[in-house]
């Protein structure tokens, strides 16, 4: 397919049902704008350019471009991004018409909808083969219950009509026949078309109808009368070809592409406890025997390596797990942009919480109520309970006890904490950074620690003990 | 419509299938009683009273009657709530006997189920239209199988008969033709009719069947032989008229009622990732561009001002959350009957837990592990890690630092905590109520304060650090 | 039924499309092994033994067997596991060839697939029933599309077979007729045949096709050659006899099996906020009237008693729950092998988290952010906020105070606290083990205590409270 391919992403819809003040093509989908996956559509079609042709938000829209998050490894730096405006809007026709300038003779011009996620490169690949930079080729889907879509009329009579035969028309539910309305093909609004053709067709639209408005789908009597082919590539696949225009219309596709990379998991050997209590939003890749139980949720990039064990109602963001890592349920990690690395057969949670920088060698244990922040745990480090990491380097073998804190900010800067190998923290410590607890010492449990302690020492900073015989508790008192 | 509607409830029924010490009218759906909702329809309906026939465990029924969570804005207030028992249950008609007593000749007697929750009110207009004061109106179902059913046998053959044709008997499936057999219209159990005809008819059932039982379906053959019109308002949504025999069956209303609450807040607006996964049990108001994540369950009165995103995995009750707040996954907030107040852009969570009388102002953090109760912090405020605050009252801009806790409770009574502007808490301090911490002052990590604080001082209560040098370690005994 | 029963579980496939290491029939279903659902099905008809057929993986396989989970109050002890090896794999036919050599001649032969886990044993039994020591008798399944599937040809034109004719044939999909392709009944792998004539068609078996394999449904063949009646026993219910060959199936079939759990329970009386979002892997039995929210895991043994309440979210392992005890939502619990005991109305959670060897008393209450291990808690006893309770004996009406530390462990050794009746211990303390609390002692907020107290005193070990005036707080440094 030599033709080069300039996609056109009609992206000027208000969508008023979604009832915000955000611009439809913005609401996200799998963590991503619907926009962005028709964009990264294009570029997986080594798309020429894509022209986004934006109206209502249009500052909004094009500012977000370039902000897209895109899928790792996608060809989206490749693809030329650029922008046309439709306003007012004045119909399908009228937005093509907007990207027309930018728009060369040589190319096809396949015609997509920022509101459209689901479409697979594959389903365009095979529009832009039929589409064989000559003909008009139409995106259709073949449903059970057509009522109210515009039917595909093609040639002959419709008991000899065939997924081959040309189209002949595009007919509106309420113009049809009782025969055509027994059409089950219906268009898409999917369409390639020679550019060069498109441009002429474009300029001989009218909007003399009951909604004064420019008809991208009149070109199809422009072609036939023209005596171009136009034809269909049909696909049964509704999903693929689902627009978003309500909040309730977003959240049925969003289960749809949950299922789906739920299921490409599944057949990599992925062992899900449930797929319809799981969530993507970003890319999650697995090595052999990963098992993740209900209700995850991912985000960003995540990776997880060999026979690793993601327990109940976890939340993981941006993070790298090494293999035979086990992650309890309820931990909460994300590395946003310094991301997280958990080391092979570590132990993370379950009520733990790892946020960025958090880097944990080898068979570290994060226990329960733990939070770890920016700070390095070697080989073997243990903060089983109720503490805080945070700004610190933790080395091999230390044990953290329960209670213990960093004390890494003073109130304008941060500062870190070292705490050296095989080191021993009692409970509810507090380590005022910056300060070094020296390799093999022991810090008493209760002890503020605010000056750096000698390797191999116990270091203590408590009050004495003293008892008060026969101490009489406060009594209650009445509040009448 | 002007003849007054008297509700009557069928209320009486064990439940067996229940299986449960509570009278089956008192089990929960969407975190109120079946005959709860019934009660708030007829309340909707502007009925002048309802009366509800109790039986098994009457008295636990009535005594719940008055303690019924309503809706908020109902019209139950108006609403007059009287009660008739039925002891033995000789059938529907016998129940229907016991609030005769009650109801006066110049109505219309609505009779409903205390275990049919999923009525709704424009469905019952429509059948107290179609009664309009003088016919016996009866609410009918069509079902794609009604094998087992009642069937509703209208006047004209099968094949004319109309939805607006009159009713002229219910025959059970039993004793049903085959002709009937093929009817797909039953009847509902619900009904209206004028109440001096329905005087009537009642004094006339008899208990001559397998049973032994009154049955009030039996009055549609006094109406036919009486010259009455019989009439029937059809509806096709079965939700509405499905009655609670079993758990099984209560789980299925339960996700269709929660199914239709989460698409009707979808339609105004909010942002929901999986309707599927996501409970309200009370009443939750949104404004523009609120996102809810999955697995979240909201009880009680909830409030979410404009552009709140709620994490997945968060269970919140009685709370008012305003504009721009984020709560992160994991965050449990109960107000109970003080409430909880989130202030504009606050960040709570994930790991926190709002308990009662937490009044938090705007861009508030409270972090993992952090309980706040009865306490108020004012703008900015911090509390980012493993923190209790209770009964304390924090100033603006107050860092409150991790693992720190005030001491609010002498084990007799409960002291409040002042913090006042600028304060910066350490870690893992104590603050044993009553004291106050003085503006702008510092509390050093660990200390213990009993005593207030001078404004801008450094307080300190803590024991010198010592290190006892080449300390030898306890060695790990063996069991053997 | 006087015939024994001989079980053959065919378990030596590979599972190419698992993509894991581990055997397929090894892959967990429900908590178990596929596997171990089989031999349970297996035991609980009584057999005489079972035959494992192993093969890849089977050094694995049988090592398994040793320690498969089985079902509370099973049959399993008095089932005899035998095994044997199929290596390499040459059809289902010459996998039953190895196992006849433990199989004797007065007996049924049941053969059953390591990877169908849902088989229920009525069906087994009604099979088998069928057979009647005599016959070969298969499990059949009425499917509505049976494309590609083996079909069941009956004698008797299809018109008149009927559910009790004899079986003539399993005639492959790509061998049918047009009219056999309209036959419903397939086969579905297991079958019931008497040993004395299973050993003689096997031997008569060859490997004669396309993929030179030697296949057990081809003694159908000869048994309708010998005379031999050929019976099925036809069910509708396509779970009892699903294989899993891939994950995704695997996550299929495991929603069938909780959601039949999930039934079953209801129909016992419980009540499930959501039965789609419910798993047990284990056995899970409960009172009366006992209610669990949305999101729940049950693993290992749990008992609820009568009346509790289970919140939102919980994961709950091995553990008896009294009467009237509430658990909030967010608590973990997981006894292990130690078991966790939780007493009468104790409540539990949010954020708690329950250990091996936790045992709670009546009316304890365990709080947010608050981890026990191997502690005894009688009567009464409260710890609510951020603590950590470990190798601890508690007494009544203890209260343990917000953040307070059992430090049980010295580095080597675990050591217990003992803390007495009555005692109050203030908040962030540590209580250094070994070490006992006197009876009705209080022990001052931020204490490390390290010796014994007596009972009755005010024990404290605290820093003396000072403070700095005007002391000026670290200016921010900028990183410029």
């Amino acid at each position: 397919m030599a033709t080069p391919i300039d996609v056109v992403i009609m992206a000027a819809g208000k969508g008023t049902r979604m009832k915000s003040a955000l611009p439809k093509v913005l609401h996200q989908l799998g963590g991503r704008a619907l926009l962005a996956h028709v964009i990264d559509c294009a570029a997986r079609l080594s798309a020429r350019q894509a022209v986004v042709i934006a109206g209502h938000g249009a500052a909004d829209v094009e500012a977000a471009c370039a902000h897209l998050t895109r899928a790792a490894g996608d060809a989206r730096q490749d693809l030329s991004l650029k922008f046309a405006r439709q306003e007012p809007q004045l119909g399908t026709g009228h937005a093509v018409q907007q990207a027309l300038p930018l728009l060369a003779d040589d190319g096809v011009t396949l015609v997509l909808s920022g509101d459209v996620p689901l479409t697979q490169p594959a389903t365009l690949r095979a529009l832009l083969e039929q589409c064989d930079g000559q003909r008009l080729a139409l995106l259709t889907l073949n449903m059970a219950d057509p009522t109210g879509y515009g039917r595909i009329v093609r040639a002959g009579t419709q008991a000899t009509a065939q997924a081959s035969s040309q189209v002949r028309a595009i007919v509106e539910h309420k113009d049809a026949t009782e025969a055509q309305r027994g059409i089950h093909e219906i268009y898409s609004g999917i369409m390639a078309v020679p550019t060069r053709l498109l441009r002429g067709w474009i300029h001989r639209l009218d909007n003399k109808n009951v909604q004064s408005e420019y008809y991208l789908t009149d070109i199809v009597k422009f072609a036939v009368a023209d005596g171009v082919a136009v034809v269909a590539h049909q696909i049964t696949d509704a999903a693929q070809v689902a627009g978003v225009n309500s909040p309730v219309q977003l959240a049925e596709l969003e289960r749809v592409y949950q299922l789906r990379q739920a299921t490409a998991l599944m057949e990599q050997g992925v062992r899900l406890a449930d797929p319809a209590r799981f969530d993507v939003r970003g890319t999650l890749q697995c090595g052999q025997d990963v098992e993740i139980d209900v209700n995850c949720v991912f985000a960003g990039q995540v990776s997880l390596g060999e026979g690793v064990r993601i327990g109940a109602n976890c939340v993981i963001a941006n993070a790298t797990i090494a293999a035979g890592a086990v992650i309890h349920p309820f931990t909460h990690i994300d590395g946003e942009k310094l991301g997280v690395q958990v080391g092979e057969g570590a132990l993370i949670g379950p009520f733990a919480r790892l946020r960025p920088g958090a880097q944990l060698g080898a068979e570290v244990h994060i226990g329960n109520f733990v939070e770890v922040k920016n700070s390095t745990l070697a080989k073997g480090a243990k903060a089983n309970h109720l503490a805080y990491l945070g700004d610190a380097t933790v080395g091999e073998r230390v044990n953290y006890g329960a209670g213990s804190i960093t004390a890494n900010y003073d109130g304008a800067n941060k500062h870190r904490t070292v705490i050296e190998a095989d080191v021993h923290i009692g409970s509810n410590c507090v380590l005022v950074a910056p300060v070094t607890i020296g390799q093999g010492g022991t810090v008493g449990g209760g002890s503020t620690i605010t000056k750096d302690t000698p390797p191999g020492a116990l270091s203590v900073a408590r009050g004495k003990q003293v008892s008060l015989p026969n101490w009489k508790r406060p009594v209650k008192v009445s509040k009448g």
